[in-house]
């Protein structure tokens, strides 16, 4: 059966929320990073769990590849078409269900955008605290495991997904994991769709742990004469077992950004963010302990703040970090890297890094969640000389290589998609053939967003 | 291909190492709860991963069953040879092979035991937290997805296992996962092993996460008038987000047996045992706290120490519950429950299973890591009266179904073994069928560990 006929069936069953306008297309291939656009041949809107089923009936029985759609965030490549076909865009599954304050949980759909929820949650002393930078859907962030600044305390959508309802290539409509804290009944089939990034089947609903919003909340900035006196700080505060809430470092390229995107008046060296939870007293101690850290490595007065406006400025600034990387350098794209290393050879990993990038010539500011060993360089080229960007995606090459030599993976946080696809085999050796035999025995037709994350896909 | 000669290559392969005793075989066919025997019909005893590689390559060519052991520890019937076939026993894989302080992890292979571990451990500053009553091998709690008392902190098995290497059954050795903190670097083949129960493979070693040993720690024990107020300060603690790193429920059944195992004076009534870890002034905070909402539920005085003594004793008898409870009828043999619910149903299921107990005759003392929601009625019958056995099981799928329909779990912590297979169908719907498709799909000829965990194996 051509596409032709499964688009005429979508219609039937979806009206207007079928589109083909060119528009509508090249938006649905785009990509926030450098690859190329690839648009699907439609793209449809449902509104319920019945009718993503439906949809997926209809593609199965023409052969036609799907591929699910948050908010477009995706930095790997993830939601373009490579081979054509439907993609699935959540936006009006946008429901935040059911909030269980007794529970500290919540089931939203996945269209819901991690703000969106937050918003919502504000009066009930609960928050969902894993915060890519970008404004992420939450059915996007469960299928890329995202997390951010907060993981080195919260954990990722690994540690925070209770439970889905997924949809799979044959139509069939699951649930996976339950509402208890805890269960080991089974293959753990929430922890193997987490990260699948649309692979084994659709998400049309997330069951979320929440968190208290805590008490107090101090977070504060300082600068290092260099990169190893940061790293070397951020390491004895983890041994020393100060509970962070959030630690992120900026190199002095990133600080010389974030001056001229925010009007900030950052020192144009490496710096740390940081954030604790917890109680006025505890909050404060924490921060006074960390200072302590701070000057035995160097660092320039730790200033703290518990005020809510400067924190607010603090992260949104950070959260800001790749548009003003990207801002940076007018007109250029970005090849973004995700290395994650072992805490003990963070250090490592950072020099090395910037070694190869000052010899590259090309601009490579670097920012990270350094509290999980995870850091980003962002490789700035101009799309008009494709040298720039082999040179970038040979640089990026030997930083995932690195990371998988250190004991470490080529992405922390931001998944495989398609950009991170050659360095897999190196990663996992025969389990990435694992992994493919799994999305077979799920998806034997390959029609779950085919040509990402399993080899010969 | 016959066993004999599978029988005859093993022993080319390990010697002295392969056992056909009777008194073996029937030890690796006996099971710490109500199971009748099931024994091997041989068993065999390795030292490396090779050996494990060349065992399954043998017993695979022969369609011989391969079921692994570790403590034997298990509640559920996992290390039960259904079908015949060999048992690995991995005791002799017990070496601590790499500790790094720096990044808070340890490889270890999978028949170092918990306690093993945190004994050479204790000079690091550093500990692994999962803690099972029983003293069980890592690879065991790893397949098992274990728990303990301190989930409710430190998470169970799926939060401190990092990364696997496992022995597949057509004998491929694959490694799942990195020691990074995070990866997003495709399905989360790790959490899918974590719970396999031997199902998927056999792990030949595991890396796990350590936490700091806490700077204080104090710990308590207070009785209420009945299991409601319990409860309902449980639920309080939680909701007021005092840092809790254990909080155990002992019904006055189970206050009865402790007094009678270990000696103690308990009143018998319900009681909360519980424990905080951090600084000394946080933990004596955390207490006092605590002490106030249990004299809002009409408690006992909270009697609080953050002197070790006095808390090994404590942890101890709560680890001791089991056979504790388990003498307390002489003679007799235990269907253990193992139910765990959202927190905010914890109150109707423990009443309603009471109530139920109540009516069945059957002593089932109830004791439970009630913080995450999961406790377990230890149904105590006489193994000559059948009449006992069926009715404590049909007690206890009661049990099962309510939890189920409260939106929990059958098992919060023991695993699905072959004792727990018949509510499979209900927890997880169609979900059961995908778990099948992931087996068949890594074990084609359906010899690791068979008539576990999936349908119709």
């Amino acid at each position: 059966m051509p596409i032709a006929q499964a688009i005429d069936d979508l219609k039937t069953l979806l009206g207007e929320r079928v589109s083909l306008s060119k528009s509508d297309l090249d938006a649905h291939g785009a990509s926030e990073s450098y690859f190329p656009s690839t648009p699907p041949q439609a793209v449809v809107y449902p509104r319920t769990t019945e009718e993503v089923r439906d949809i997926v009936k209809i593609c199965a029985k023409a052969d036609v590849p799907m591929i699910g759609w948050g908010a477009g965030t995706s930095l790997e490549g993830h939601g373009q078409a490579l081979r054509g076909g439907v993609t699935v865009d959540f936006r009006h599954m946008n429901r935040v269900l059911e909030i269980r304050p007794a529970d500290m949980d919540v089931t939203v759909q996945p269209g819901v955008t991690r703000e969106a929820l937050n918003e919502e949650l504000r009066a009930t002393g609960l928050f969902f605290p894993v915060d890519p930078g970008a404004n992420a859907s939450l059915g996007g962030m469960a299928m890329t495991r995202a997390s951010g600044t907060t993981t080195v305390r919260y954990g990722s959508m690994r540690d925070n997904v209770m439970g889905l309802e997924v949809v799979l290539a044959d139509g069939r409509v699951i649930r996976t994991g339950t509402r208890a804290r805890k269960s080991a009944a089974g293959y753990d089939l929430t922890a193997l769709m987490v990260g699948s990034e649309g692979t084994l089947g659709l998400v049309t609903e997330l069951t979320l742990r929440l968190h208290g919003q805590p008490e107090a909340v101090s977070a504060g900035i300082c600068a290092f004469p260099d990169m190893n006196a940061a790293t070397a700080c951020v390491m004895e505060t983890i041994q020393m077992g100060i509970p962070l809430a959030r630690i992120e470092f900026a190199c002095a390229q990133t600080a010389r950004a974030f001056n001229a995107y925010a009007g900030t008046d950052m020192a144009e060296a490496p710096h740390l963010m940081v954030e604790f939870h917890g109680s006025p007293q505890s909050t404060e101690q924490d921060a006074e302990r960390f200072a302590e850290i701070v000057a035995d490595h160097d660092g320039s007065a730790f200033r703290w703040s518990a005020r809510e406006e400067e924190r607010r400025a603090l992260w949104a600034m950070r959260h800001n970090g790749y548009y003003a990387i990207l801002a940076s350098r007018p007109g250029a794209r970005a090849v973004v890297t995700d290395i994650c290393v072992p805490i003990s050879r963070l250090a490592q990993a950072v020099e090395a890094t910037q070694a190869d990038i000052a010899a590259s010539g090309l601009p490579g500011p670097i920012l990270g969640h350094v509290g999980d060993g995870n850091f980003h360089a962002i490789l700035l080229v101009d799309p008009d000389q494709p040298a720039e960007l082999d040179k970038a995606k040979d640089l990026a090459a030997r930083m995932a290589t690195r990371a998988i030599q250190l004991g470490g993976t080529c992405t922390g946080e931001h998944g495989v998609g398609y950009g991170k696809l050659p360095f897999m085999q190196s990663e996992h050796g025969d389990a990435w053939q694992v992994m493919g035999s799994v999305k077979t025995a799920l998806d034997p037709q390959n029609l779950m967003n085919p040509g990402k994350l399993v080899p010969s896909n």
